[in-house]
């Protein structure tokens, strides 16, 4: 049945999963690579099929103002407009239009702004990112949340009534059968809300609950408090999705406190601008050390770009501002990524998902986050 | 044996051959997609052969300035550099450095010009080109002449004499085995100019000729004058190249002229501004016209972007300047050529070249060329 969540193991707070829905089934825990525009960029959807990709993420907010929500619904859905048959999650746009932070004006009905493409001004409220969404029709969509500064607690508190009436209003506006709408729990970095958040939502008897607000500038101890405190709490037969987080160790220590899915344009924005995901931590093949080297991006890694080419090879790409470097490092990071998923799944089945985190952790050196950027 | 050249049948002047190189024998008439900086943009080195491409062209001039031929000599040659196994063919690096007309003085031991990457000064001379271009090691290499103004006789017939001498010092130069040297036939637009270079070269015994001069502003009836006097002239037994051709209708009348090689940045250019090569002519995709459509590129193509896209969302992605729009225009565009050949070989074989080419030539309709360029 779609949407049904099937616990297959569980190794601590770890959980391997299988999610169902109208494009297929999903193993979980997964990260989901972000198409913002209807496409990942510099892959095609045979090229993320190789790489096992299983869910994709478009915006509702890019797609909505170009090419249309109402275009892509009339040419057959988002699944066929961009060729992808597997499964598809949209988010509410809300993000987004929270962002356009001089551009925008919040009321509790909903948010108006003006297009970063050509100034015009727009609306959406909690029925118009549903009606998006169902004109997109995605698998799973997100209801229209407010995403605040994480560390201001009256703001935040705030928020999360305005948050909570939008998530009523999302529910109530839905009318698609083959999507499930998941409930996003706010709250910033304060456990009584964050608390308070999820026993609203948790209500609604949604088919998936979100962790949105992080990784926007909290510290990591505040990310990993928020997600043991939310994990006894949340229903053990829903999935649960950290927006926006895709760092490697972050996705473990996620994976470690109970998170089923993950999205995040970081493999691919690092990519396109010449850094890699390797064990060691993360290398920019800018750097004029790699020049001569004729060693592959990830001496362990067995994806095509480094079967097939040398860091000197691909730092002249980079230099060169050559599409193929966009296209390799992709692939890598992706790559990458989409392995380590595969390998937190396997050692959750084994029941050896400590020592696999650990020994990971030991060997992942965070170091040049700027380049996230 | 290397660089043998195979008549395997004719038709009228059309010739179905094959060239031997060290990489792999060639089947001709074939058209060399350009990966101008050792990449053909927007490809990787496994979609050109499932394109089924055989010969790969780089510019001598762009790798010489970055990354430097000695750095790709050290790290295994320019096949291993850009991981093509197959065929390679590289130009002088003449063409480039006359094009950088307020950067360049010539006289008659070589050319000093100034790299359009960061202004410094380097010369070039045939004895630097042949060095170069056997640091990077392609199967063909090319001698460096210069390429004059097709339509001025006196600057045409100087250069001529400019042009024989270097040919005769490329030959001494020369040292590699495994590469073969070709003479580029040079003298515009004019008979006895052109047939007098013809001779001065066949005298020098090269494993193959090529026809420089062409497409740079000449007419059609001009170009195909040129081809039609030199194919008497020019040995029956050696590859006959018709450098920087590859419209789809010059691609049908140079083989109808006995041109066996071409090369050509149109295909993987046009594609990168939004326009597709289509039996119809050609069209650009940037057009509000196919905003709806649901239709892919060309409806008689089965190429991975015709069999799985519309024209709406190729678009959609031209429009929002994604990297898979040149993805699958390049991959579109390429296998609309490489298809072409086929057939055009496929016709020699036959004996019906002529049918084919009239058919062909009555569909295509030449338009919008400003896209070229």
């Amino acid at each position: 049945m779609s949407f049904e969540f099937t616990l297959l193991a569980q190794d601590g707070a770890a959980r391997l999963g299988r999610f169902e829905t109208p494009h297929g089934p999903l193993e979980t825990p997964l990260f989901a690579p972000v198409g913002t525009q209807a496409t990942v960029k510099a892959m095609r959807p045979r090229d993320l099929r190789e790489l096992g990709a299983s869910l994709l993420l478009a915006n509702t907010y890019h797609l909505y103002l170009r090419p249309g929500d109402e275009r892509i619904r009339d040419l057959g859905g988002l699944h066929r407009f961009m060729g992808w048959d597997g499964p598809l999650l949209t988010d509410s746009g809300g993000f987004q239009v929270f962002s356009l932070s001089d551009a925008r004006r919040i009321d509790d009905d909903g948010v108006t702004f003006k297009s970063h493409l050509d100034g015009s001004a727009h609306r959406f409220t909690p029925e118009q990112s549903i009606a998006v969404q169902e004109n997109l029709g995605a698998d799973v969509i997100m209801m229209f949340d407010e995403c605040p500064p994480p560390t201001d607690y009256e703001y935040v508190r705030r928020s999360l009534g305005r948050t909570h009436a939008w998530a009523e209003r999302c529910l109530a506006a839905k009318t698609r059968p083959d999507q499930a709408l998941f409930g996003i729990v706010q709250g910033g970095v304060f456990r009584d809300l964050r608390e308070a958040s999820a026993r609203f939502l948790i209500d609604l008897d949604l088919p998936g609950y979100a962790v949105g607000g992080l990784a926007v500038g909290e510290t990591k101890p505040e990310m990993h408090a928020v997600l043991e405190l939310l994990h006894p709490l949340l229903p053990g037969d829903k999935p649960r999705y950290l927006m926006g987080v895709g760092a490697p160790e972050d996705l473990v220590n996620g994976v470690l406190r109970g998170i089923d899915l993950f999205d995040c344009v970081l493999p691919t924005r690092i990519a396109r601008n010449g850094a890699a995901l390797v064990l060691g931590g993360r290398i920019n093949l800018r750097n004029a050390q790699y020049a001569d080297d004729p060693r592959p991006v990830d001496v362990a890694c067995d994806c095509y770009a480094c079967a097939h080419f040398s860091r000197a090879y691909i730092r002249h790409l980079v230099k060169a501002d050559e599409i193929l470097a966009s296209i390799l490092l992709t692939t890598h990071n992706l790559h990458f990524l989409l392995r380590l998923m595969d390998d937190l799944r396997k050692a959750i089945r084994k029941g050896t998902v400590g020592e696999y985190a650990s020994e990971f952790l030991t060997h992942y050196e965070i170091r040049d986050t700027r380049l996230d950027h």
